[in-house]
């Protein structure tokens, strides 16, 4: 019989489950929990969507904010805005089944590499555009994770006079400028007005100072992208996130390709889903390529 | 009997030869040519060399500028200062022994993890900091290519304005501000003297001006870094090349480890000398890892 996991995305504030197939499809309801602020409750909250399912499945399959270690059972450290203790949970406890945990855009770039945007392409890097930036990097059709796992942090500098404190704690990281985040930074500095949100440059993206802000946005996107394509000689990166519906994926396609010294690239957007980081761990809990 | 490769390493300048045991020792005197102009020329170099010589060896071993492709048997597209016909060279005819061919930073790469700096380290980034900036990565213990062969060029944006023209055609990538070349152009910036030399500044680098010089290079070469070890979480960033005897290497990796959200890595001086490139050409060549 074919296999199945209990999926479990972990995010800073939503907690979401459903139980996934072989094929990466999600054959259950889709559960929401509001992510709870101490560890105690989130373990809690891990603990009562596991022993209703657990028995219907294979493998639990975690996709969590944070760098998940290379043997895929805990967090190496530091996760923003979830419980300070987050990185201390056992997560193999949590379950008699086996438990398997990886980084959430790892786990949406596996995703798209095995049933989404970027299938069958073996070299693909993927962001996901989104209040910050994630990063997930599949070489030689397998998931990228360097010495420790915490590969595939887009945290390279896109100016080196510290204009922006990135949420790193460094300085002009490209998810300073790249993210959602990053966009209404732009706005601020261009339209010197510190009210000024996302939701103005994109609802009124005609107008002319919209734009100037946009395609300063998507400019310092395509310059990030231009590094990877040369560092890494890809076969495609592949956008995902809120903020990727916002970019205009050919004009980065064809304005990319005329920059880097490697060879020609695709740029695609995600296909997998809202629940890419769901399937895609479920899929590498599986063992499905 | 131990294998030994003929090694011949390309540059736009020289070209050198020699042969290498599987330890990657030099057993040959290195034999130097001035590179030629024209594409027959330099195919008689190589004819000359390998007449010579490949009777006495198993394999021949090219360490050559440009990017290679995956088969180790032709060079990509462009490469700078040499005859631009080059990219054509069928290396496979020039003997009747088998002839590998790898560029010229990813060969060095591969010499510092089996015999150098790098060495037991599975996953480190070598970055040549010489006239311009060269790069060769090795991930899981293997060299990392690419889907067609011309990954780790170290063209990654270090600012988003257009600020310096690349050699590569565009703007603002970290070579234009790591090389030797980048250095005389922070010179220029810095001291608006147009005629200043690399040699005045390392030549007086106790000067406070010489030493501010020194200092924003060093730091573009650190924020390059920082956004590598993000991206790679490597075991270690291997620096050569002539430029790099300029560069702290003690307070880089300090400076690093303290910028970086992946785990603690180090920062080595390459140690397999200067003919790094031909011998670690002949180690892939000889299947040596």
């Amino acid at each position: 019989m074919a296999k199945k996991a209990l999926a479990i995305d972990v995010g800073g504030t939503k907690i979401y489950s459903a139980i996934v197939n072989e094929k990466g499809e999600i054959i259950s309801e889709v559960e929401k929990y509001l992510t709870p602020k101490t560890f105690n409750e989130i373990k809690a909250v891990f603990k009562e969507i596991i022993e209703k399912y657990e028995d219907l499945v294979d493998v639990i399959a975690f996709s969590t904010c944070g760098a998940v270690n290379n043997q895929n059972n805990g967090i190496l450290g530091s996760t923003g805005n979830i419980a300070k203790e987050y990185p201390a949970m056992d997560f193999k406890s949590l379950s008699k089944k086996t438990v398997f945990v990886e980084n959430d855009a790892n786990a949406a770039a596996w995703a798209e590499h095995v049933i989404g945007a970027s299938k069958e392409m073996p070299y693909s890097i993927m962001l996901t555009l989104g209040t910050g930036v994630g990063g997930g990097i599949i070489l030689d059709n397998k998931l990228y994770k360097g010495k420790n796992g915490a590969a595939g942090e887009m945290h390279f500098k896109m100016r080196t006079d510290k204009h922006r404190k990135c949420t790193c704690g460094s300085y002009d990281c490209f998810e300073a400028y790249a993210s959602g985040t990053g966009l209404k930074r732009t706005a601020e500095e261009i339209s010197g007005d510190s009210e000024i949100t996302t939701y103005d440059v994109v609802a009124n993206k005609d107008r002319p100072l919209m734009k100037k802000i946009l395609e300063k946005w998507q400019n310092d996107i395509l310059e990030g992208i231009i590094g990877l394509a040369n560092i890494f000689d890809p076969d495609c990166v592949v956008l995902s996130g809120s903020m990727a519906e916002f970019v205009d994926i050919d004009y980065l396609e064809k304005e990319a390709n005329k920059e880097i010294v490697t060879t020609p690239f695709r740029i695609v957007k995600a296909s997998a889903g809202n629940y890419s980081g769901m399937i895609g761990a479920a899929l590498l809990a599986l063992g499905v390529k």
